[in-house]
C-alpha cells in the first residue's frame, strides 16, 4: 500500500532530497501541488503551516511536526482524529550551546575583555565561575535533562521543575509546579524549557518574578506565553544586576517598538536556540515511518489531552 | 618539630586566613619580614616571587607553587635540591569554562546577534554547532582531559596529542608530538594546554600553523613560548577565517604595541582563562602539608628533568 507524503516547511527542497536517500518502501512525495493537501495521509510539516490546512485534510492519517512545540495544533475546534508526533531528543544538544553559550560569556565577562583588547589594556577582571551556582530548570523533559546534564559538567547544582514532582537522575532534586514560589528564591540561574500548555501560561508572572533573587539570570528557551514580559521587562529595570536571556515571545517576531530591544540587561534572540535540522528531523520520520507501515507505536506520540 | 612558612603571593592576608582555618599542626606562618627568607623550610609561592629569592633560601626543603606553570624555577643554575609540588587538577573546569564561552560565543554568533538586537533586527543567521566538529587537544594532563570531556559533551570529537603518544579513555584517539605535523591538518580547533618545555618551545611554528584548515580555530591556554606569535598573527592576516583565541604570551602582559591586539580574527585575554584560587591552593597545600610532617610522597611532584 502506496501512502501519500505532504510536505509543509520552508525547506521543502532540503527534505525531498534527504527524504529520496532514505529510500522508504511505499512512501510517495507529493509535489508541493495544493491538490494534494486533501489526499495526502501523512504530513511532514511545520505547525504553523499545517495549521491553516487541517480543515482541508480528510486523508490525514498521521502528522509528524518538524519543531517541538506544537501548541498552535491544540487550538479549540481544530481537528484532533489524527495521530500528531513531534521531534525530541535533538534539541538538548543545540539549546545547550545556545544557553552554555550567553552563561559562560556572561559570567566569565566576554564582552569586557573585548572592550579591554580594543583599547590595548592588559587587565585582570574579579574572578567568578559557574561552579557551586544553582540553576533551576522549569520543564525536565528531554531539552532539560540535557541542560542539567551540561550544569552539571559545569560543577552547578541542578533542580529541576515538572508537574508532577517526579525525580529524574540528571538532577539534584525535582519538585512540582505548586513548589515553584518556594524554590525559586534559591536559585542564581532561573530557566524555562516548558511547553506552551493552560498550566505553563503566564507561569512566570510578577509575583513569581518578584521572588529571584537581585542578581539572578532568567532564560526562556522553551514558549514565550510561559512568561509575563511586561512584568519582566519593569523588574529588569529596578533591578539591574539581573540578566535575562531570551529566544522565545508571546508575539513573535518581537515588535520592533518592544523595550525589551534596548533594554540594557537583556538579551534578545530570534527563536534560534534550537533550529530544527533537516537531517535530524528526516532521521526521526524515517523512522517513525518505517514503524508506521507496520503497524507499531511511533516514537514522540503528542498527547492532545496534555498538549505536548 | 615545628615548620616555618614562608608566603610569597599576591594574596598573602588571603593565605593567611585560609591557612588558619586548616588549622595545620606545628606549622608556624611567618610574617612578611625579609628575616625569615633563609629560615623558611616550607614556601607556598607564586613561581615569578620564589624566583628571585631562591638563593638566599639555605632552609627550603619544600616549595608548593601557587600555580600550575613553574617553568620559572627550572632556570639554568637555579637550585633544585629543595621538593617542588605544583597545583593540578583545579584548573581544568575553569579552563573549559574559559575555552567553551569563546567557541560557543563564536560559533553561535553572540557577537552579531547582539548587534541584530541594537537594530531591532529579528533575523535568524545560518546556523553552526560545535557538534561534530574535531578538536585537538595538545597536552594530556588533568587539564587536556577535562577539555576533553567537556568537548565530547558538546559531541565533538577529541584528539590528544602528548610525549609518547600514550592513550587516555578521555580521548577518541592520542598521538604523539612526533606525528603533530599529520594531525593538525585534520582539526576543526587546535587548543594547546603544554607546559613549558624544551619539547614545547615553538612548537607551533610557521610551518606547522600553515598545516591548519583555512577555517581553523586556535586557543593557546597553556604557555605563550609554545607558540611562534609572529607566524601566527601572519597566517591571520592571510586567513581572515581564521580565528586565534591568545590567553598567554611569550612576554606578558603583551606589550601595547604589538599588533596582535589590533587584529580582527584574533581574541587576546591577559592570562585569566584558569586563575589560581587560594581556597584550592590551600587545599590542595594542606593535604600535602599533612603528607610531608607524615613523610608520605607529596602530590603533584615536579619532575625537574621534565620541567613539569
Amino acid at each position: 500500500m502506496a501512502h501519500l507524503l505532504l510536505l509543509l516547511t520552508k525547506d521543502n527542497n532540503c527534505y525531498r532530497q534527504l527524504l529520496a536517500q532514505q529510500q522508504l518502501p511505499g512512501l510517495v512525495i507529493a509535489s508541493d501541488d495544493p491538490q494534494f493537501i486533501s489526499k495526502a495521509d501523512i504530513w511532514l510539516a511545520e505547525p504553523a503551516l499545517a495549521k491553516p490546512l487541517l480543515p482541508l485534510s480528510p486523508a490525514l492519517t498521521w502528522m509528524q511536526s518538524t519543531f517541538a512545540g506544537v501548541d498552535l495544533l491544540m487550538a479549540p475546534r481544530l481537528k484532533q482524529d489524527y495521530l500528531l508526533t513531534n521531534v525530541r531528543g535533538i534539541f538538548g544538544p543545540l539549546m545547550s550551546e545556545y544557553l552554555f553559550a550567553h552563561l559562560l560569556t556572561h559570567i566569565r565577562q566576554l564582552p569586557r575583555y573585548r572592550t579591554q583588547q580594543t583599547a590595548g589594556l592588559w587587565q585582570a577582571l574579579p574572578h567568578a565561575s559557574l561552579m557551586g551556582k544553582h540553576m533551576l530548570i522549569l520543564g525536565t523533559g528531554s531539552i532539560g535533562k540535557h541542560l542539567a546534564l551540561t550544569a552539571r559538567h559545569f560543577g552547578m547544582q541542578v533542580t529541576g521543575v515538572n508537574r508532577s514532582g517526579e525525580q529524574h537522575p540528571e538532577f539534584d532534586q525535582c519538585y512540582s509546579l505548586s513548589d515553584l514560589s518556594r524554590v525559586i528564591a534559591t536559585c542564581d540561574i532561573l530557566v524555562s524549557v516548558l511547553p506552551s500548555t493552560t498550566d505553563t501560561k503566564l507561569l512566570l508572572n510578577a509575583e513569581r518574578l518578584s521572588l529571584l533573587k537581585s542578581d539572578a539570570i532568567i532564560a526562556n528557551l522553551g514558549r514565550g506565553d510561559s512568561l509575563d514580559e511586561t512584568a519582566l521587562y519593569q523588574q529588569l529595570l529596578t533591578k539591574p544586576q539581573q540578566l535575562a536571556i531570551l529566544d522565545v515571545f508571546q508575539h513573535e517576531p518581537l515588535e520592533q517598538q518592544h523595550p525589551l530591544w534596548r533594554c540594557p540587561n537583556a538579551i534578545i534572540t530570534p527563536h534560534i536556540s534550537a533550529p530544527s535540522v533537516p537531517d535530524q528531523v528526516v532521521a526521526i520520520f524515517a523512522d517513525n515511518y518505517r514503524k508506521f507501515i507496520q503497524q507499531q507505536p511511533l516514537n514522540h506520540k503528542v498527547d492532545f489531552k496534555r498538549g505536548y
